[in-house]
């Protein structure tokens, strides 16, 4: 059998160039002389689609443009589109043939954790869908259903040969090596070959690696797809095929990218798609001479291309000489030519004397950090907002978790690249882009970090050590424990413990008020992280 | 019997305080010969506990803090709390009469729409909660239960005297009538009268109003608690008790406010509630001499005293010399006695001088208006910092619809008291308030609305005029309409509908990244309205 893999990469709402290429894709696998074509989960209407599913016009769009669809002819299609039947909408695959549809089958597990809401819009299905191909016998799975033993077992009452997953299955460090794990149970529990495809492409918070492959019924890999690009594979299935002997198969075996790679590939996905699917022709970066911005830069150079990026240092008195060195030689090493330094001074003490009457008598303290910061912020926007571009925003996770960022001030903009990035991996991703060619001067990875607001700062005068803060975040954010019990596993002091807890709590405004950016952990702070700003709970 | 209604201001995640608080309750109500003791759902823990839920210590903090509950003698007490049990979670009540627990209900119908989550974290219920007090039989609802019939008809086949229906119902506009009428349907169902209890209080975007009540047999209301306040009521119940003739009743019957009262006396207890739970001492405002930062200063004056109050006015060139009137005058009608004016003339034209090189050859547009917004925004945050002080933002929903906001500019704040309202109620409210006491020059409310970013802008050179403009947004976001449907109705031109539609769809952005604000209408743009940034579709 000759199946077509569409490893798509839709739009979220954008119905008519989703179902526009999805088109392209079934005839060109109709002219290819495949017998069965496999797209993603929902790949009609992009995931999530959220409540553009309760429009009223939603589902009325969706009928008037899969109608091509059923003119196709000689190909078995699996369509997944939100299903409307009776006031209730289903994550639904219609298998289509020669016009007819032949079977539909419902998500039976609707996931409503962490980022996902489906409960929210979806009714769960019940039912096995369960279709011929070829003189083979296809069950269908979608997704979150195979997480669990109960739709497969369904599917294998009725016999099958092929599980055909379709998925949009976000991103996050080591989830494929879950997937396959995932994957080879089912196989192991129905003795029939998987084929997981997934979609791709960056979406909000979301990025999607693709990554979709085929098991054969030992749990073989037989073809594996590339990671964070769009493809139309075809690939070959016959029963007890054998990836190590070749037998009849001809399919293509990409390497899942390792640790480091992927999430580095899953910025630079998530920037180019949130940049271009917004219609941003240019983004602009605000660079310290740090780690973080430097990181940024990288990214946003590899996503959109040097040319793309306008970088910006502003330095006030408190900025060291070797920070403005270093920007200026970051951006000469990556090829972005426009490059500005503003000085900030002018308009700070501006600020500081139209202020002096109301602050009279009062101490110099953190409002005077948060102005500089915000003095920054309004000049970037300002470029940005004249050129039609897009401020990236350059704060890491370890800084998100514990508030040290100025709302309005580093936290403006409209994409924050690194806010799932704890700043020990913002420090490997340099080291890590730096062993594919040295881009990242040296002195902004070794030296100590510092927000440069007053005489003399680094972070540590406010925060513990990062390796130690990061730590701490992952017991506190990721794996929801509690103050109490992270302390009592004695590695850290109770100090540490409990400042990190209250400073977690503290700036849930800020997390609230902060750009959207790309989730890579299996806790990001956006849909995964739901708490309350008013609360009286010390975590 | 005689009951006890704790109409409860919890605060999420306050465990030690709320329980203080219940604890307090409980024990004047026993040595008040109460006895039965209600109170609001999940009122422990405050609603929505969101995410706290799934901490590791939450469960055995509530275990250690209700151990003196059990210890109280001679009361019947009704207890809302999350119930874990085998790695699930239900939304129960427990009664628990002489230190056992009698009976337990855990909620049925679980509500994941709106505003609602409640499938992110609950299992839902199967069985009723009925239980014998005073010769009473009793059944138990828990707040979404009541709006369908499964839960009460349940009860009923136990047979009930009466259902006691715990809540945390977040207000919005009319919906005291709709939970009457709910109620009186299940009265009429099951010949049971029915007590319903809710909370009060403001928590982030919701606003509880309160307004429990009790309905006899017949559905006339034979007790209203007030609203929008705490409350601790001793009650009467009996049989076949009469509201209208007396009977044996001596219970309070309060008013529900009027539709304008009601919402602006939500909107008084949400900044009242998030100003002080978050422990801010002072609220800064500022002021354009316009009827949006007229109603907020309002607002902020009613809930915390003229004396927490700092307006600001911040001039430009472009600002008309009655704006400035009109704010010196409003604040010395409410007696703020903290007000400064701050020219933003200097800091513009130091950031025009800053940025002129890079602008060089590019005309004036939308950017040189931002960044006046955004000099305010930045001073206004300036004072907040300086004074631990809250910014109250000033704009309303017919703007955040719009993106007629500039974000870290008028959009900078932590709390956006007119967020939910529609231009035309915050010309409603102004009225409204004037006619308790002429506070807000009437120069203020009749003058065309401008942002007074350009010489003689007009808010109606960018939108439609208000009443228009906000019935198109009802219709686009409330009712969920398309354009096409309501381009077909008639009540609008086709420019108009179209031009409205892609400002929200684009303005997706800013709205992501507003302050909390409270809920008053069917649908906020908040938790009630989840869109994707990236997206394709034309609403």
């Amino acid at each position: 059998m000759k199946i077509a893999v569409f490893q798509f990469s839709p739009i979220v709402g954008a119905l008519t160039y989703n179902s526009d290429r999805l088109l392209s894709a079934i005839k060109e696998a109709q002219a290819n002389h495949c017998d069965l074509f496999v797209c993603p989960e929902l790949c009609l209407t992009g995931y999530p689609p959220e409540d553009l599913l309760l429009r009223a016009d939603f589902a009325s769009r969706i009928q008037d443009l899969i109608k091509p669809i059923f003119k196709i002819s000689n190909l078995t299609i699996m369509l997944p589109l939100p299903y409307y039947e009776a006031g209730k909408i289903y994550n639904s695959v219609l298998v289509i043939r020669d016009g007819i549809v032949i079977t539909r089958y419902d998500k039976m597990v609707l996931p409503n954790y962490g980022v996902f809401d489906d409960k929210r819009y979806f009714e769960a299905g019940s039912k096995a869908g369960v279709f011929e191909c070829a003189n083979y016998k296809i069950g269908i799975i979608i997704c979150e259903d195979m997480w669990l033993t109960a739709p497969a077992m369904l599917a294998k009452e009725h016999g099958v040969d092929l599980l055909c997953v379709v998925n949009a299955s976000p991103y996050e460090e080591g989830k494929y090596h879950q997937r396959l794990a995932s994957a080879r149970q089912r196989v192991a529990q129905t003795d029939a070959a998987l084929l997981y495809v997934n979609c791709v492409g960056g979406q909000d918070e979301l990025v999607y690696d693709g990554g979709s492959f085929l098991l054969n019924e030992v749990g073989e890999v037989c073809y594996q797809a590339t990671a964070f690009e769009a493809a139309l594979d075809y690939i070959s299935y016959t029963k007890k095929c054998n990836s190590s002997k070749g037998g009849n198969l001809v399919n293509l075996v990409a390497d899942y990218p390792s640790y480091l790679e992927a999430n580095y590939a899953a910025l630079v996905l998530a920037v180019r798609d949130y940049v271009t699917r917004n219609k941003f022709t240019q983004v602009v970066i605000g660079l310290s001479g740090g780690v973080d911005s430097a990181l940024v830069l990288a990214i946003a150079v590899d996503a959109l291309g040097a040319d793309k990026v306008i970088a910006v240092m502003m330095p006030s008195v408190y900025t060291n000489k070797i920070s403005i060195e270093d920007a200026r030689e970051i951006t000469k090493r990556f090829g972005v030519t426009c490059y500005h330094e503003l000085d900030i001074m002018p308009a700070f003490n501006q600020f500081n004397t139209s202020l002096s009457d109301i602050f009279s008598g009062r101490a110099i303290d953190t409002t005077e950090e948060n102005l500089q910061a915000r003095i920054r912020g309004t000049l970037l926007m300002a470029i940005a907002n004249k050129f039609n571009a897009l401020v990236l925003t350059t704060g890491n996770k370890s800084e998100m978790a514990t508030g040290y960022a100025t709302l309005y001030g580093d936290m403006a903009g409209g994409f924050a690249v690194l806010k799932d990035l704890l700043k020990t991996m913002v420090y490997a991703l340099c080291n890590w882009r730096n062993r594919l060619c040295e881009v990242i001067p040296n002195r902004i990875i070794t030296r100590a970090p510092s927000a440069e607001l007053r005489a003399n700062q680094i972070d540590q005068d406010s925060l513990p050590d990062y390796e130690t803060l990061d730590q701490i975040i992952i017991e506190l954010v990721d794996n929801n424990q509690s103050s109490s019990a992270i302390i009592a596993s004695g590695r850290f002091t109770k100090e540490q413990v409990l400042k990190v807890a209250h400073l977690i709590k503290i700036n849930e405004h800020k997390r609230q008020q902060a750009a959207v950016g790309p989730k890579i952990t299996p806790r990001s702070f956006a849909k995964d992280w739901r708490y309350p700003i008013t609360s009286g709970y010390e975590l």
